[in-house]
């Protein structure tokens, strides 16, 4: 264990937020988490460290800011490169970067417009949704994990979403294992791993929170 | 100059491809450029070679595929590491690719609406972007250039982007110059590199090319 000044603000149910801190675990670092309050008022910090978009996550490393999910994956991967998460040569590593952007640009707006969605629209959604997971798993195609052997950063930035499937599948009333077996698999493996398992919270949870979400925005 | 097989799958007037010829030109590397046909029908090679999304550009090296712009000028600076492109610090190079990141998330699209709106929405859009465009002055401070002394990456990123501001500038009735006169001198400075120079088109041409796209679609 590194003990190195890290601070995360955090919020329980982010799947961003869960991106960085199941990168730290991989890689067996200490930090300081702490709870940021979204719906009640940022913090000082926050706003401060992340002034373009006041969102967490944010890390701060010896007090310097970093932002953006994904970007935070790859500076850890920088800075402590063992174990890697990045492939080792830049092809493999443009490709995870890839697939990680496109999970960035479209799989958590997917998930979460089914159960944002309410009649006719849930099947438009849930079709899109499925559509995105398709392409997923045609790039994970037979491996273990999407980098290969060994679980890496596309798997990192893509992971903590899954944990909101659950709640996309209730209230689209389909599941993932049914359209897309292979993606499901390496969901369970994925689980499996102590990194994420002690990150990703209980799929009911995420739930409740989607429910309660629901009835906030006035979805019904 | 290398003689390394590289085909650019490429359309003059995309900011995107002109970021991956800015930094092949950095790095002093010959490249062929195959114009595609948009509008008429794009070749099996950019459908087969980027089939998620088969937009241009696509980079081909030593045959094999990359796709998406900021990762394809990553990609260079990795392979063809000299003059580098992102900072060496791990710290600078994570701020590099969230002012990149940034800049794919809003200047295209907010430059765009301009010439895209009709009415009042015009004013929206321009306020909407002069928003951005002040953003990216902030980041650039009283810097040379994105990254400090040296071009760099978030120039190669962003620079493509100003070719297009004149033809927002006619639609919207206003100067970038005047609203953000830092972040102009940039863009002069910027365009008086030889790698900048060659590769950005006349902003006449832009603008012709943005009113023939909005008469196609119908915008008056």
């Amino acid at each position: 264990m590194s003990k190195e000044d890290l601070l995360l603000l955090d919020f329980w149910v982010s799947p961003f937020c869960m991106r960085v801190k199941i990168a730290l675990a991989e890689k067996g670092l200490d930090y300081e988490s702490k709870e940021e309050d979204l719906f009640g008022g940022k913090s000082e910090l926050l706003l401060k460290s992340n002034p373009v978009y006041q969102k967490v996550p944010v890390l701060l490393h010896n007090g310097k800011p970093l932002n953006e999910s994904a970007i935070i994956v790859g500076y850890i991967d920088e800075k402590w490169p063992s174990p890697p998460l990045l492939p080792a040569c830049a092809y493999g590593r443009s490709q995870a970067r890839f697939w990680a952007d496109y999970i960035d640009k479209k799989l958590f707006d997917a998930t979460c417009t089914v159960w944002r969605s309410t009649g006719e629209a849930v099947e438009v959604a849930k079709k899109d949704f499925i559509e995105v997971l398709k392409v997923l798993e045609e790039a994970l195609g037979e491996k273990t994990f999407f980098g290969g052997e060994t679980f890496g950063f596309v798997d990192i930035v893509a992971i903590p979403m899954a944990g909101w499937f659950y709640a996309s599948e209730k209230f689209g009333n389909f599941t993932v294992e049914a359209e897309c077996p292979k993606l499901s698999a390496w969901i369970k493996r994925s689980m499996q791993r102590e990194s994420v398992a002690k990150v990703l919270p209980d799929p009911e949870k995420v739930y409740d929170f989607v429910v309660m979400f629901r009835k906030m925005q006035g979805i019904e």
